[in-house]
């Protein structure tokens, strides 16, 4: 594709290099964004680079903060015994948006798994062990809410060993949410009950 | 759906305003980006702005230009006694990716459609007029390159009337280009033949 100005061809290199966007849906975009209003230009390029250089993180959880804990783990009235830990960001969205959790999270940040050579210190699991031992016993449980895949499941082995070794009761969400897929794509009635009807981890 | 952070639930906004990119889509591609490096969101957000703000337009056809003329106007190469006449930029990429034409461009900026209020001034006409004026009996022929749509008949018909009269020999691209479709979707090969065989305007 031959491009009539150098800024349109870099527009349409740096838009194609998202997932799912390719140089032609990338172009039809760039021509919009030529189209309409300067505003847009700004509010869009304004909103992407604030984005990614301002978001900031929960020191406890990890989760996305608009301040050093996030809403949940800064509320008094969720449960702070009952953790749920998740892959990532998405997760907690798609939990949330259930309805039926009241305690709080921790994001692991990924899974374990060797053939993309991701192991344990590659994960937030030691914060996850700092954070149970900060607290002094408080913690009851941990709810594994990880994707019913190889990577879930190996990540889930490991974390209920280690957990249980430290007396925290492991519990991992039911199999209702369909094998193979990811979590974050589960519908809410199946994540929701999946919740609900969590089983212990043996 | 509860977004964690104004930012994101902005970021979300604005690229969910792009067109043929939902919620859903917008929120994946927030995530993408924070899971990325910085200096992939700094590059993003940067052509975006420069698109934008430093894209300049040929004072001669209207085209996408790095300077006062664009690479078409300024090229000795080019027949400038023939003009073709597009709807928009898009319209120049695919004609000149069919590597069939060798004159140069007049970008029109829209189609005559008084459903949606726009006549023959809301465009750039005038230019066209007063374009070929200044060549003084240079201008031999130009090339109605419109799309087969109800609008694009209704400004070919009004321009060919217009232009018959200052002694323009005006053509239109052969109707090899599918009946109600957009020109900038047209295939390549469909599109530099109807070039190759256009026919007097009549
Ligand atoms: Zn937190
Ligand atoms: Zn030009």
């Amino acid at each position: 594709m031959e491009y009539p100005s150098k800024l349109i061809e870099n527009a349409v290199l740096e838009i194609s290099r998202l997932p799912g966007i390719g140089k032609k849906t990338a172009f039809r975009l760039v021509m919009h964004l030529l189209r309409t209003e300067e505003s847009a230009s700004v509010s869009l390029s304004d909103a992407i680079i604030k984005l990614r250089t301002e978001t900031r993180y929960c020191n406890n959880c990890g989760m996305v903060s608009e301040d050093v804990l996030c809403k949940y783990c800064s509320s008094a009235k969720r449960d702070h015994s009952l953790i749920c830990l998740v892959e990532d960001i998405p997760d907690v969205i798609a939990i949330e948006n259930t309805a039926q959790f009241q305690g709080v999270y921790h994001i692991l940040g990924g899974l374990i798994s060797p053939v993309n050579g991701i192991g344990p210190d590659d994960l937030r699991i030691q914060e996850l062990f700092d954070r149970i031992e900060s607290k002094k016993n408080t913690v009851k449980e941990v709810i594994l809410a990880l994707s019913p895949t190889m990577e879930g499941d190996t990540t889930a082995f490991y974390l209920n060993k280690k957990l249980s070794e430290k007396g925290i009761e492991v519990s991992t969400i039911a199999r209702g949410v369909p094998l193979g897929g990811e979590l974050e794509y589960a519908d809410e009635l199946t994540l929701g009950r999946s919740i609900v009807t969590r089983t212990k981890y043996d």
